[in-house]
């Protein structure tokens, strides 16, 4: 089969690659049919992480399940799922708290010794605790389904960790494709006002489509005192970048007693001065998004017609281009890339 | 009048002061009867913060109402009341939502232009919005009423930023005043399992008293792995020291998707880093106690003789001989130390 290798910063390749087996009756083999490029993968493709040349890449896929191990009771062949971006057992006290991210026996995808999303097909480890069967009605919808993965439950995550909620206003750090889902995940959660911090103007419209009701535009200082002569301060910020400029502006802009919760993977992050949140009483939460906790409720609300995050994706590209879809979210020229596999 | 005065590092003198008077109608003046040292102070005496030799110190204090402004309305000359750690107006946002910290027009004793709580006056701003009386039947109970004016609080503070609770697996870091009144807030609040890190196993019988359940004693990854073995990790982390080697220790010992309230004002914190967070998801919350919120609740069950954290004074000093007091909570031969007015 083919798959997308990375081989060092900037250097995207599909190659032939063998094909994934079951390798315990726990698991399943996945065909891939749609998938998409992360802030992660993106941030590898920037030379940023330890990930070696040679090695799988993507975390973001669905797909139609092909074959299951003898122990897979919740999946059969057959069946169009959602993969959330990390795999987990269902069953150990973290999965059953709902921090599936923190599995005793899970993992991320195209880690060493796992599949990569950007592929023909994914060998899925726990299949039964890990993948999230997609209601017949929504099968073809992928655009809908495919921020499922990801994006959307990391936005959401945010918001839960900062405590988003009725007559809460809610500042969302980055204009990125979390920080869009972020402010779709904060309107859902009940903010009324939703004020987006960014760098790019040109995605307004689609922010707006996603509920956002203010933004501000701009780097450094005159953004902040921007920010808080519109607002006066947040009682909620999502930081949704992960880097050191976003995470002071996330402070900067917060109210005393506020809650900071963050979701950006931190990358040139120097350490966070205590000092800048003891005594304003600032709260810091979250962290690698459990997806496959929020799947459901979020997967009824997408079945329903509550929240759609289609409007995410700006360029489609086939699996054997893949490297121009890195090359457009590398540029910015495309907020969000689907892979048609 | 005579209060305190700091001299400069391991210097505390009692000195002849001006008589404090009422500046604005919203003042009362306080005839102190009952102060204490606090953990601040502590740190200011040893030579870390920005206290200017010849300023007045001490921020935890009883006494008796002398005279009040024109506007105050809540005090009259007489009553017997509890000064919390820090002055509010008791009408701003921030008060009114219990953050009382961070009162657009507060402050804290000892500050410039405020009187320490270790003298015999206080002149009290926004009287109205920062004292609390005291019912009669407890007026004569010193030592039940000091912990309320900062430690109780403090560690109470702590235990709800963390989000203490039934069956939750609490751990407190620091066996001072503060991380003993973090064990009865625990308790208080519902904690069933509330295990303390400390370097003084001669206060265990103190922390038995106020309901610690387990204990461990020592410093470094030895005493990480003693907690872990007897725990599995703390649903909930109390950091009540304020320094680096403490807030590592809280981060080590803390479940995957646990919190940590944090009230040690941060001293020889280092930067944190948040990758150490990020992918376990935990949460940091907490900061400097608004005790003015808390104060209510608190008082209610020190006078229903549910909470009783008289047991934190080992040592009586006249105000005359506040140094030797410094000098027992410096050399750690008092956990807690009371200054007769």
């Amino acid at each position: 089969m083919r798959a997308a290798l990375y081989e060092g910063p900037g250097n995207i390749r599909v190659e032939q690659v063998p094909d994934p087996e079951i390798m315990l009756d726990t698991d399943a083999l996945v065909r891939v049919t749609h998938a998409a490029i992360s802030g992660n993968d993106l941030w590898s493709y920037r030379g940023y992480g330890q990930r070696s040349p040679g090695s799988r890449i993507g975390r973001e896929f669905i797909g139609v399940v092909e074959e299951v191990g003898d122990e897979v009771r919740a999946v059969r062949p057959g069946d169009a799922v959602i993969a959330p971006s990390a795999f987990s057992d269902g069953t150990c006290e973290y999965c059953l708290r709902g921090l599936h991210t923190s599995c005793v026996d899970g993992g991320v995808w195209a880690e060493p010794g796992h599949d990569g999303g950007q592929g023909e097909a994914v060998r899925v480890p726990h299949a039964d605790g890990t993948l999230v069967v997609v209601p017949r009605s929504l099968a073809g919808s992928w655009a809908r389904l495919l921020p499922l993965s990801d994006v959307l439950p990391a936005g959401h995550h945010a918001a839960v960790s900062a405590g988003v909620g009725y007559r809460k206003t809610v500042a969302v750090v980055g204009d990125g494709a979390v920080g869009l889902s972020a402010v779709l995940a904060s309107r859902r959660l009940g903010a009324d006002r939703v004020i987006l911090l960014g760098h790019h103007p040109e995605r307004l419209e689609t922010a707006q489509s996603l509920g956002v009701t203010e933004a501000v535009y701009g780097r450094g200082d005159d953004t902040i005192e921007q920010f808080m002569s519109v607002s006066g301060g947040a009682d909620c910020v999502l930081e949704c970048v992960g880097a050191q400029s976003a995470l002071d502006a996330a402070i900067k802009i917060a109210k005393d007693g506020a809650a900071i919760g963050y979701v950006g993977t931190p990358h040139l992050v120097e350490g966070l001065d205590l000092e800048l949140l003891f005594g304003r009483n600032i709260r810091l939460a979250g962290g690698a998004s459990p997806a496959r906790a929020y799947l459901p409720e979020l997967l009824a609300d997408v079945l329903s017609g509550t929240i759609d995050a289609s409007g995410l994706f700006e360029l489609s590209v086939p699996l054997q281009d893949v490297a121009d879809g890195y090359v457009a979210m590398d540029t910015r020229k495309a907020l969000k890339v689907h892979i048609e596999v």
